[in-house]
C-alpha cells in the first residue's frame, strides 16, 4: 500500500535530524511543495536560525500557517525502541523524534494547502506559512524576528494558526485559543555572611526570605476569567549557603515564575511582588524577564471557522482553552492577529518514543482543508 | 638580645608547616623538651594523625594541658605580609600561621612547665599534655581517640585546660568555661516534578517548606542560663530545583546548625524540630549530626585556680563565657574532667598575617604556671 500523501511528507520530515536550532532541509522541502503552488519563497536567515516566509496571493485577507521544523533532543537512543530519526509505523503509529511536535502539522498544512489550491485555485485572500527552526530554543531569532520584519514593511496577518500539538485524547478534543503570559523573576536578597556561633554578627538572607517566599507562594493572584485558569506563581530554584555548615550565607537567590491570565498584566503583578516584599523588610534585587504577554481569541471568524472544520471532521466541537507552556503564536497574537492552535495529541512529545496516531494525521489535514474552506473559498 | 624560652619555642613550632592533618615534627619537639622533665612519651598515630600523651606521675590528681599542634591553611601567600611559615616580629608581635592557633600555647605550655617542675620536682599528682594534629580538620582521629584510649584503660583527667585562643582584647580577659553544643540537621522535603504551566500535576517542596522554616526561623529555642547565651538555629544551605525556570522542583535540601546551650538537648531540640515540619504537613527526611554536647565548668577547683591566676597577671578577673565555635573540650568534658580553655586573643585566627603579641606569650606562660602552681604545688 502507498503512503497516503500527509503520512509520506511526514516520514520525510522526520527523517531529517533537525534538533533544534538546526532545519535540516526540512524548509526546503515544505518550500518545493508551496512553490509548485504558486507561494512566493522567502528565506530568512537570523543568525543560527533559518525561517522560511511564503505567500501565496497578495491581498487580504492573511491566513497564515504558523509552526516550526526543529526538535527537541532525542535524548539516550538506546531507550527509544525504534531509532528517532527514522519514522517507523508500529500498530497504526507513526513513531520518531517531532512525529507530534510538530512535523506531522506541518505534512497536514502542506496538504491540506495542496487540496485547497487545487479546487479553489482563485482563492480570496493570501495563504501563508510562517515556519521557523527555532521554537524549542531560545527563540530568539524565530518568529519573533520574521514577524518584526513582517511588521517593519506593514504586512499583516488576519488569522493565524499555529500547528502547536493542541489535542490531548483525539485529535480535535481541545483548541488552544489563547496562552498565559509568562513571567520570570531572579531574586537575590541580601544579609551579612557569618559564622553560625556568632549569629548576632551575620544577618541571615534565608530567615529573612522564608516568610516573604511563604506569603507570595501562598497569594491569591486572581480568580482566573472564563477563558483562563487562575494566574499561579513557582518558585523553580532557590540557593544559598557555601556548602559549609557553619557558615551563615551571605545572600539568597530564588527563580520564580507566574503564569498569568488576562485579568492580570506585568505591571500588576511586579507592584504586588515588591510590595510583599518591602512588606518583609528585606534588603533585595530583582531581575524580571518576560516571556510573553498573555492572549486571547474569544471571537471572530478564525474560531468560528476552525471550531465549525473541527466539529465537521469529529461530530462533536472542540474544547476552548488556554492552558499549558508559551508557543510562537504570543508574538504573531501582539500584531493584532486572531491566533488559534490546533494541532495533535500531545501525550508523547519531548519524551522517548514520540508518535502520532496516522489516523489524526488524516483528520487533521481534513480540518486544516475545512478551516481554508470556511475562511478563503 | 636572646629570645626568651617562649618566645624562642614559638617560633620553632611556627616554622613547622604543620598544615591539618599534618604534625611536621612539632610533637617531637615538645616531646623531647618534656621527655627531659621526666615525662613518659606515648605517641598515638590513627590513620593520618599523630597524637601525643606525655604524663608525668602516675598519682591522681591528673592535671592535663590539651592542644594541637596542626593549623588552618594559610590561604593566598602573596596576601600575607610576612611568610606564614616563617615567624617574623613586627612591632612586638610574632607573626607567622599557628601563632595565636595555637602554637603560642603549646610553647607556654611546656615552658610553664618546665619552671614548674625545676621549682616543684615532687609536686602532687600528675602532669599531662594530650596534643592531637586534627584539631582543625575532620577531628576523627585526634583527641576523640586519644580519650577513647585513656578511657578504656581507665586513665582519668581530672582537670583539663585546652589552649584554644580564648581571649578577645587582652590575653586573659575571657575563659571560656564551657561550650554550646553543635547538633547540624540535613533536611529534604519531597515534592512532586513538574512543569510550571501544569502547577496541579506537581507539589513545589519549596512551597511546602517555606512556612515551616520560617517557623523554625523565628522559634526562642530557650533563653539561655547564667552561663549559656539563648540557643540559636540557622539555616546554613538551602537548595531545590534544576536551573530551569520552567521546572517546579522535586525536592527542596536544607541544611541547618543549632548551637545550644545546656537548657536543651538533642533529645528535646530533634522533638521540636519534628513538630514544626509534621504540623505543616510535609514528607521529609532528616539525617542529624550531633558534633558536640554542651559542657559547662560552673565551679571546682580548676575553675578557681584560673581564675586566680589569670588575676594575679593582668590584676582583673576574667570573663566566663561559653560562646564561640566548638573545641576539642567537649571530647573531653564527657569523660567527667572539669575543662577550662585559656589561650591568646583571637583577633586573627584563620585570618591572613595571623599574629601574637610577644608580651602576651609572657603573660600566659606565667598564668599556666599559676595554675599548676595553684593545683599541683
Amino acid at each position: 500500500m502507498t503512503d497516503s500523501a500527509v503520512l509520506a511528507l511526514t516520514k520525510d520530515l522526520i527523517n531529517r535530524p533537525s534538533v533544534t536550532p538546526e532545519d535540516k532541509g526540512c524548509q526546503e522541502l515544505m518550500g518545493e511543495r508551496l512553490a509548485a503552488l504558486g507561494f512566493t519563497l522567502e528565506t530568512m536567515v537570523f543568525e543560527d536560525t533559518t525561517n522560511l516566509w511564503a505567500r501565496r496571493g497578495s491581498e487580504g485577507p492573511l491566513f497564515c500557517f504558523a509552526g516550526h521544523t526543529d526538535v527537541v533532543p532525542p535524548g539516550p537512543l538506546d531507550k527509544w525502541h525504534t531509532p528517532p530519526f527514522e519514522a517507523t509505523e508500529i500498530n497504526g503509529y507513526l513513531h520518531g523524534r517531532g512525529a507530534a511536535d510538530m512535523k506531522g502539522s506541518l505534512a497536514a498544512m502542506v496538504v491540506a494547502t495542496e487540496r485547497f489550491v487545487a479546487q479553489y485555485p482563485d482563492h480570496q485572500g493570501s495563504i501563508a506559512f510562517l515556519i521557523t527552526s527555532d521554537e524549542e530554543g531560545p527563540f530568539i531569532n524565530g518568529t519573533t524576528r520574521v514577524i518584526d520584519t513582517l511588521e517593519a514593511r506593514d504586512e499583516k496577518i488576519t488569522w493565524c494558526l499555529v500547528g502547536e500539538p493542541s489535542s490531548t485524547a483525539e485529535v480535535g478534543d481541545v483548541v488552544k485559543n489563547g496562552r498565559r503570559g509568562s513571567l520570570t523573576g531572579d531574586l537575590t536578597v541580601k544579609g551579612i555572611q557569618g559564622h553560625v556561633a556568632y549569629p548576632h554578627l551575620a544577618d541571615n538572607p534565608v530567615h529573612r526570605a522564608a516568610p516573604a517566599l511563604a506569603e507570595l507562594a501562598n497569594t491569591l493572584w486572581d480568580q482566573g476569567n472564563e477563558f483562563f485558569p487562575p494566574t499561579s506563581f513557582q518558585i523553580a530554584n532557590i540557593q544559598a549557603g557555601t556548602g559549609a555548615s557553619n557558615v551563615i550565607p551571605g545572600e539568597l537567590h530564588a527563580q520564580f515564575n507566574l503564569r498569568f491570565s488576562t485579568e492580570l498584566n506585568e505591571a500588576k503583578i511586579k507592584a504586588r511582588v515588591h510590595s510583599v516584599l518591602d512588606a518583609h523588610g528585606l534588603d533585595y534585587e530583582i531581575k524580571w524577564l518576560l516571556n510573553g504577554k498573555p492572549f486571547l481569541t474569544d471571537k471572530g471568524d478564525l474560531l468560528e471557522a476552525t471550531v465549525a472544520a473541527v466539529t465537521a471532521v469529529r461530530h462533536q466541537a472542540p474544547a476552548l482553552l488556554t492552558t499549558g507552556g508559551t508557543s510562537d503564536g504570543r508574538f504573531i497574537a501582539q500584531t493584532g492577529a486572531q491566533v488559534i492552535e490546533l494541532g495533535p495529541v500531545n501525550a508523547t512529545i519531548h519524551k522517548l518514543n514520540e508518535c502520532v496516531k496516522i489516523a489524526d494525521l488524516e483528520q487533521l489535514t481534513d480540518m486544516y482543508q475545512g478551516i481554508l474552506e470556511r475562511l478563503l473559498a
